[in-house]
């Protein structure tokens, strides 16, 4: 029997979800509600690529080795130190009679579940790759289950680009989605100069904001953040600092955490007013510190883990950056810094 | 500068909040918006007196003597391992002329904020303790700030039953909000026959669930919540199992997670309708896989971070307890267990 997450390709252990999965039988038969992509270029996950470089003290043939055999072992590209995979980029080659994923034969897409969770399988021994960064071109295949998800690459974008929006793009949305329950409220998004920030940023502007309020770490990002006018103010605070971000940022209606370092959760819950809502995207998060914060408190507040789906999150996600030049300027910014 | 934090009570470090201090003044002047109170007893987190016991293997002087150096050092019961206090009751002595709280003089409380940010000082050396129980009987005072929370104990409920509901009662609270947001839904509770889960499927069915689960680890607590009459269904599975789970348990469109055990949140998910919502109120909730895991299944589900204050929560959990005798014989014969 087969099964729209993919259990059916679950090799071991039994009994768990692709993704906690330490083997993935990634053959190139697809079953009914499956597409099958001939994979063009893996984007490893930052973390990954860092501890695998790292380890081997930056000896790119040796990082090419072992992400050659970690894919062979485990049927998918999952570090198995950080856990992390990444994304990548193909073109459909077959798509099974029952996929409902709007996919045809010759479409250049990208993955938008984690590579941790997708069959892949590699037939050209990484051997154009040089091990010495997070594009990995290669030949091979990759499998997509019936609810696994993946974007038609925009013929109009840089695709650089429009992966680095992609990679983000349930901040947005979820933002979108949370600010529409509210009338005209004020949105605070830490790390607001960021990709996910900024986004969710001019969002939160589209989806109804009253005012939006970014908050930055130093005076360079709080240029760059000012000159974009994406937020109607911008501050430079601490997000680590509660009693300073709380002095700085008056009571939002809406608190987005983009700040990817730990120790934020207090300083989100009290800046957010009561009725209002914190969504945490940092996955530095601790559920723990968030739950007895709000708590100690006595916030009435309501905390979301940041899900990074959104049904249309992708489209949304590129429609923001086609209309919304200083969003895009921040992201081409951001890439060229790399 | 007072506040209704507590800020001006941090002595060190700068900048955080009472919770996260080393040291509080828990000196008994008290500023316009506080409460003082005479303690009468400390409940001990359980994971608290856990890591106390076993480190002075079992020496009740040992424990007593470290527990009274924490309070005094730290002026607050915070154990400095597990990061953990616990709560309080005792008997307001004087409410400032600017508290909110609604409290008199002469009033019993319990404390419904941590004991990891309320300043308390010990006037007895714990010398009425035997340092091998939970329950701390002593003599001292306690510190409520503007916005801390206390609950005033029923007189027509035993303490100890009122305490453990208390200790509880944020999870029924938030699970009747969102309830009432859908109409009629159907809502699965994992680790339906415990304290929070118990009175979550109470709150559910009040709030206008339309059929209500609950998921339970073994045929002896099956027995105990089907005898109960509080769930439409009792299901037998291992929360931590997101294949078995989801086949014992069909979609529900809110669950909530009151397991105290790792690895719940696969499962959790994959139970929940696309646009419904999982309330995790477990700690042992880990942010990423639960973020992670809904972006690998597509899961258009709502994820909330259990907040353990939603206002009124501590009223209508002891109604609830009231007029549920369903709820209070599962509750009854949890405490004479232990």
């Amino acid at each position: 029997m087969t099964s729209p997450v993919g259990l059916h390709r679950v090799v071991e252990p039994d009994g768990v979800l692709p993704q906690a999965a330490t083997r993935l039988d990634a053959s190139p038969e697809i079953v009914a509600d499956e597409v099958r992509i001939r994979v063009e270029r893996l984007n490893l996950d930052a973390a990954s690529f860092r501890q695998l470089a790292g380890k081997h003290g930056g000896d790119g043939d040796a990082v090419r080795a072992e992400v050659r055999d970690i894919i062979a072992a485990r049927g998918k590209m999952q570090n198995p130190v950080t856990g992390s995979g990444g994304m990548l980029i193909g073109t459909v080659e077959e798509v099974g009679p029952e996929s409902a994923h709007g996919l045809k034969p010759g479409d250049r897409v990208a993955t938008l579940v984690s590579l941790t969770l997708t069959p892949l399988a590699i037939t050209d021994g990484l051997a154009r790759w040089d091990g010495r960064g997070e594009q990995v071109p290669c030949t091979g295949h990759a499998i997509l289950f019936g609810r696994s998800i993946a974007a038609v690459l925009p013929e109009d974008l840089d695709p650089e680009l429009a992966l680095a929006v992609l990679d983000v793009c349930g901040a947005p949305a979820l933002t979108a989605r949370v600010v529409r329950g509210y009338r005209a409220p004020t949105v605070a998004v830490l790390g607001g100069a960021g990709k996910s920030g900024s986004l969710s940023l001019a969002a939160a502007r589209r989806a109804g904001a009253g005012r939006t309020i970014g908050v930055v770490p130093n005076e360079a990002e709080a240029a760059r953040l000012a000159a974009s006018g994406l937020a109607d103010a911008v501050v430079v605070a601490d997000a680590r600092d509660p009693v300073a971000l709380a002095r700085a940022v008056g009571p939002a209606d809406v608190t987005v955490v983009c700040v990817d370092v730990p120790g934020c959760e207090h300083g989100a819950i009290l800046v957010t007013a009561d009725g209002g809502t914190v969504i945490f995207f940092s996955m530095a998060t601790s559920f723990a510190a968030a739950a007895l914060g709000a708590e100690g408190l006595a916030a009435d507040v309501t905390m979301l883990i940041g899900n990074g789906y959104v049904p249309g999150h992708a489209d949304d996600a590129l429609d923001l950056i086609r209309g919304e030049p200083a969003v895009r300027a921040l992201f081409s910014a951001r890439l060229t810094a790399h």
